[in-house]
């Protein structure tokens, strides 16, 4: 596994340190990008040091390359990637958060498909990695990984197949009306976010809604909202009254529970990838290696 | 004057009284919505209640219609409003930060006009007035103000005319790719954001950026960014590193310095009007009244 960091700056390396541990633990042998640790300003390393980082990854042997973290900084390297060598490279990228808008313009641009998931320094470097996490991330990327199955205790009656796309709400919301936002009908469109005020979950759904883009979906699937404030002219607006909306406003069915998010426990999910999904008896079953 | 509140709930009532005695001495006779003052939630109403406001500001006497204030609701409002009839109401419209999309959305749908500028409750409600901006927004209102000059050290040279249109930056993303953004070619672009840290500034700025939209535009002027908090990982990121991302990456001219914003002294500006727009020896002028 190869790291790179096309996003923030990694504050301690330490994390890196251990997050190669734990993944040589799952028996995935790491080597670092030589500029993985880069600072400037927030970033890691100037556009240039984290273009060529993401051009490096392309060309040595590991089979995959995942994102060290997260943060700010992929949305103004979108038009100095070259996407097709991306997809020619045949590697299986991972990230998470500020990532998403590297698999989405992967896709937008290619068709080719990535992961949303656990990334060095907050999961594998993480003071306590979690369990699950790690072992959903190992299924994932050995193929083993047939049916993800949540809790769902509320979510709306559906049994649909589509291409399975999205992830952080805000960088979803932030590529509508560019060329690296992906065009797919019928999909199933997973969302989640963090340090995100429901009024702004709501306006990125809304712009979503208005764009046309939800009413083509044949899912809504919604991860974790967390670590948001609310105040007291709030006055009882909250994450569920966001959820009420959508469900009144969008005839798509809703699907909740799935576990992905700024959270311990996420799973890996394919982005652009054909999956199934199904909902009853209080639980969503996301099918992710049927044959088709 | 007619007061309509169609976003956030008035907090204080009193703010309302002192605006209308305000209004009052500048020479506007003030009429209050019914349900101006309504709570749902974090709303002034339910959307069925702003919106029957809204219809009504269309049908009543006062040739000029006041959002009391900002705050966020329009957004999921917007396609339940008759474009048309706002248009052909012939009434002057004026608001602030969530008004955003209701100025755009009517340039969007019928190519008519409004008016970005101060709120009841914030400015002609507040404990101390501006004179200023209650001036300009006099001048503007009688269509007395020809040129708004002011100081702008770092401008980029520039001596153009379109169509003046923005807003709040977070609300003009948010319109991107549906049918409420409007379509101006040629156009000057007037922006501003409170409480947005810049790295969302960017992020915003990059999605106009990637749709296509700051290349066509002729001028890019900024208004204030005010109310945002740098961390320690910002790592001297901060507003100027992005505005001067902006010039390196987008070859339209870029102004500064525009009294606008969620300040104290705002101009009165135009949404959807063709103006001029100069820079020279450390100043700018918008020249608004100009006969093209």
């Amino acid at each position: 596994m190869y790291l790179i960091s096309p996003s923030g700056a990694v504050a301690d390396p330490a994390t890196i340190d251990l997050a190669r541990a734990r993944l040589g633990e799952l028996g995935f042998k790491t080597a670092v990008d030589r500029t993985a640790l880069a600072v400037h300003e927030r970033f890691a390393g100037t556009d240039k040091q984290r273009l060529a980082g993401i051009a490096r990854a392309l060309k040595q042997k590991h089979p995959i390359v995942m994102a060290t973290r997260g943060g700010y900084g992929l949305s103004r390297l979108l038009p100095f990637i070259d996407w097709q060598a991306v997809a020619d490279s045949g590697k299986i990228f991972i990230g998470q958060s500020d990532f998403t808008v590297f698999s989405l313009a992967l896709l937008a641009q290619t068709g080719a498909s990535s992961f949303a998931g656990p990334t060095a320094v907050y999961d594998f470097g993480a003071k306590k990695m979690d369990d699950l996490t790690a072992d959903l991330f190992g299924e994932s990327m050995r193929g083993e990984l047939e049916i993800l199955s949540f809790e769902s205790p509320d979510s709306d009656p559906v049994d649909a197949r589509g291409v399975l796309w999205g992830g952080n709400l805000a960088m979803v919301a932030s590529l509508i009306g560019t060329p690296y936002m992906p065009n797919v009908d019928g999909g199933i469109l997973f969302l989640e976010d963090v340090a995100e005020h429901p009024f702004r979950v709501e306006r990125m759904l809304t712009q979503l809604w208005h764009a046309g883009i939800l009413a083509r979906q044949k899912a809504i699937v919604l991860g974790r909202f967390t670590d948001y404030r609310l105040g007291a002219h709030d006055n009882g607006f909250d994450l569920p009254s966001v959820i009420a909306w959508l469900r009144s406003t969008v005839k798509v069915p809703v699907v909740t529970g799935l576990p992905y998010g700024h959270v311990k426990v996420k799973a890996t999910l394919p982005v652009g990838r054909k999956v199934g999904i199904a909902t009853g008896e209080g639980m969503a079953h996301l099918v992710l290696e049927e044959h088709f």
